[in-house]
């Protein structure tokens, strides 16, 4: 690998997406093709949720190393966006008004005590590499929303048009993401594109959006293997249909 | 819970391997039973390499906490029970005997390129919980040990017994590994039952057991998903015969 211009790293940065983003795995077209029962959408959404708890937490990491005001603001937005500014607001309240539209119990979900063993290692995975890897990795791993919009879009629709269970309004995490997201994204790119500018860097930058694109999708492998195979883990959520 | 004399710990200790220690997982009977094929049987020992590899990492974490010269030597054994005095010898070198005699490149194993990411965030979990939880939670984790000796027994005996491509020579990491199981695992319970005195620490105590026996199923479960339903994630070990 030699040095590239910025251009020639953010068109590595997509193919890595174009490759490893999970929308490409099963358990996604599963989900947004209606082919899911609700056990598997409960147990998608619970597990998800221990995900979207820890962001803010990664993102408090991440402000923590930031070394300007400005800085620190523009990545600050993301905890408000997750945590919102009053009880009740935020894509941590909205996840959870997911869950509770699926039926699951709102104490069960928030405990986490349910979670897939493998969820978890996978998410604290993450939450300790934006704590100990270099600030540009810690940004870079950020980068899988540059590939989110789509996929939310795609959910949204599939989501509604297939589940009686499923509404608009328990719906109300995704439609408030995808301008989030995009603006992050634009950020997080321009800031990598602009501070990898070493060989090492630049291949530190492409292992890290690999290694969040790996958390992403042990989280579904682990889904599948366990609610759509059956084999689930000691310990973990079993849905009502199940017992 | 109430309060339990060491006796009673100890019992539901016990319990939590009855019930939860991987021997239980579906892998290992297929393992031991000699329905794996040559592919599945790398892919585990590559995996597993992994996690032989950050023993004495997490065990070096714990002798850094440990508050007297007497029990760092006891757990510094651990170190070079798997390092080994010199080159060539000590558990990993042994896993390493294994892998090549599997038919496994061994820069390949080293590397840990190839390892399955929930295999890598799994053993990363447990590394951190050495480090960061209570001395008596990283202590407590290690006592999945108390279990491994009548496993390593079955597996000897039933992977001899049903793979040609296996030799007792290539599974010298298990012929030497009971006594050095049951000698480690003696001091830890001791250890641990003398010094969780309070219900909290009984409870953390059975919580770090729970967690490392979630550490080791995680791993199964992930083989399982790769390399027994053929769900290989990108980038990690693809067997031969699969290629």
């Amino acid at each position: 690998m030699s040095l590239m211009s910025e251009s020639e790293l953010e068109v590595a940065l997509r193919s890595i997406g174009a490759e490893r983003y999970h929308n490409l795995h099963p358990f996604h077209r599963r989900l947004h093709g209606g082919k899911c029962s609700l056990a598997e959408v409960q147990a998608w959404a619970l597990n998800r949720y221990f995900y979207q708890a820890l962001i803010p937490q990664k993102d408090a990491y991440l402000v923590a190393r930031l070394p300007t005001p400005a800085l620190r603001r523009e990545w600050r937005r993301r905890i408000v966006d997750h945590d919102g500014e009053r009880e009740g607001e935020g894509g941590i309240a909205r996840w959870l008004a997911l869950t509770t539209g699926l039926g699951l119990d709102r104490e069960l979900v928030v405990s986490a005590r349910a979670v897939l063993p493998a969820t978890r290692f996978a998410v604290e995975a993450y939450v300790h590499f934006c704590r100990d890897r270099s600030l540009l990795e810690a940004i870079a791993s950020s980068l899988t929303e540059l590939f989110s919009p789509q996929i939310i879009g795609e959910r949204v629709e599939g989501m509604l048009k297939h589940y009686d269970f499923v509404t608009a309004e328990t719906l109300a995490y995704f439609t408030k993401r995808p301008p989030q997201a995009a603006q992050d994204s634009a950020f997080a790119l321009h800031y990598v594109k602009r501070n990898a500018k070493s060989e090492a860097e630049q291949r530190s930058v492409l292992a890290a959006l690999t290694f969040k694109c790996d958390v992403l999708w042990a989280q579904l492998d682990a889904l599948w293997h366990a609610y759509v195979e059956g084999n689930i883990p000691p310990g973990a959520f079993v849905p009502e249909p199940c017992r």
